[in-house]
């Protein structure tokens, strides 16, 4: 069988039973980081991510911004946890004819991350390549009452998100900030039930949300927040490459919320897993949303 | 400049000089893996290695031998350290074509390496890619009183390697054990004053961590250990990919390690930088050794 018939998250099941895991280990792979015991108060977090030209950029896209995503997605995904960046390792696959200045203004892009959001690049890997590639694993920390996972959302919470979706891979994918100042906001004062980092398209991420939560969900087709750059409400639903963070939280918080700050766009509600995943439009019609969105294989 | 000009070393130089680290990185790029705070007793260790189809192994190599470099690899820089491995993240980028077989066996290698450390693989990604390509990072542990790092040499210290050296290209780097049994031997009894794997040839590697430590050395031709499958000395002085530890510790307690276990080869003693690099041969002729070993640009 091909990988693209098991697909890449039947690739990911796949591992996920076979990997001996101890109890230091409280969360292990299938949310947006790792989550290790680490001392009294906090947790370790752990991420990585691979981007690979040809496939999260091209070859004429910016090497700086090329760079500084390579540090932003992972920043992504342990703001989706709730922690704080701390420690990065940098993996560089490169071509052999790679001018010095190239590289140069990938590490510039890097650090422009690493200063930004205080992260140490502390080690790396260099090698050659036939097509530049980048695998940057990074460690964090969260306060053990601030951890948020993918699996906690609870009927009738309400479903948010950072920012408008869609049209990303116009230019946005290379350019986001990660969602962190308000991760930190929210763990620290709303309380979300459950987060995770939009990368594959809404729906996509989160159907893996609410299979971890085992619940359903209701959008508001009115209610999704869709970017300039996006061209249809369906590239808002299933594009990818957001950045946003996705999460839920109960109706009083999200009022809370939505009263005090910007920026945050209420779209659905939490259901029934049985009742599946719908979108209302604005005459009350209800259609069932199929999972679509970015799949490597 | 083309990178090939800079040189893999140039270019690591080049972004040494750049990173701000703050005050809980004890030491940052440029050992075998970043050394970090962790609590009051311990450090923690990070390292990460990228392993690449036509680079590290061929397509015609058996892929549960490919994972299983992927993980030891690590393992072997946490070994040079004094530590323990713990947790492991793995970023793959597969080609599309790959059938779920191939990706089951590389698995299962990277497990038998996780199995037989006691390594946790607590996450990872999923990539398409145009050749496999495969980046572990690994964090783990050592004891405060046991960190090794390669900068420890003193003058009249005994240089020695846990293995023989040389060919290990046609075949051994695919199924390798990462020296992690003699090197917390080493730590909790012989307190080796620096240490390496040798990943780019013993010349090359010994010039590291003479570079680090601002020391010169002696090497006794009829001490090198050379493997059966090496050609010719010339491979056991520089063909790279051994994944032996290269060490430095006192006469006297190399004295006492050689006396009570086998398996330990003394090959040289460490001097003076200004004497540089020389190869004494069996009638005491000296000859200067040029640094060579594998280099990625």
């Amino acid at each position: 069988m091909l990988i693209s018939q098991l697909g890449e998250f039947g690739l990911i099941e796949r591992f996920k039973k076979v990997i001996p895991l101890d109890k230091t280990v409280i969360k292990g792979p299938g949310d947006d980081c790792a989550v290790i015991a680490y001392n009294k108060d906090s947790y370790l977090l752990m991420t990585c991510d691979m981007i690979i030209e040809g496939v999260d950029f091209t070859p004429r896209d910016d090497p700086y911004l090329i760079g500084r995503k390579a540090l932003a997605v992972c920043v992504s995904d342990i703001a989706a946890c709730g922690g704080l960046p701390h420690y990065a390792l940098v993996s560089m696959g490169l071509k052999a004819t790679a001018q010095a200045g190239y590289v140069d203004k990938l590490l510039a892009g890097m650090l422009s991350i690493a200063k930004k959001f205080r992260i140490n690049i502390v080690g790396g890997d260099l090698s050659r390549a036939s097509c530049l590639t980048i695998d940057v694993s990074m460690t964090g920390a969260v306060e053990k009452k601030n951890l948020v996972l993918r699996s906690g959302a609870r009927n009738n919470d309400t479903i948010c998100v950072t920012g408008k979706l869609g049209g990303s891979l116009y230019g946005k994918h290379l350019s986001f900030t990660p969602r962190l100042k308000e991760s930190r906001l929210l763990v620290q004062n709303y309380k979300p039930s459950a987060m995770i980092d939009i990368s594959d398209g809404l729906v996509q991420d989160l159907g893996h949300l609410l299979k971890a939560s085992g619940k359903g969900a209701v959008l508001y087709e009115d209610c999704i927040p869709v970017s300039s750059q996006a061209r249809s409400l369906k590239q808002a639903l299933a594009m990818g490459e957001d950045f946003e963070l996705l999460f839920t939280l109960s109706g009083q918080k999200s009022k809370q919320l939505l009263r005090r700050h910007k920026g945050f766009f209420p779209i659905g509600t939490i259901v029934d897993q049985a009742q599946g995943v719908s979108l209302v439009d604005a005459r009350g019609r209800r259609k069932s949303l199929t999972q679509t969105g970015f799949r490597h294989f």
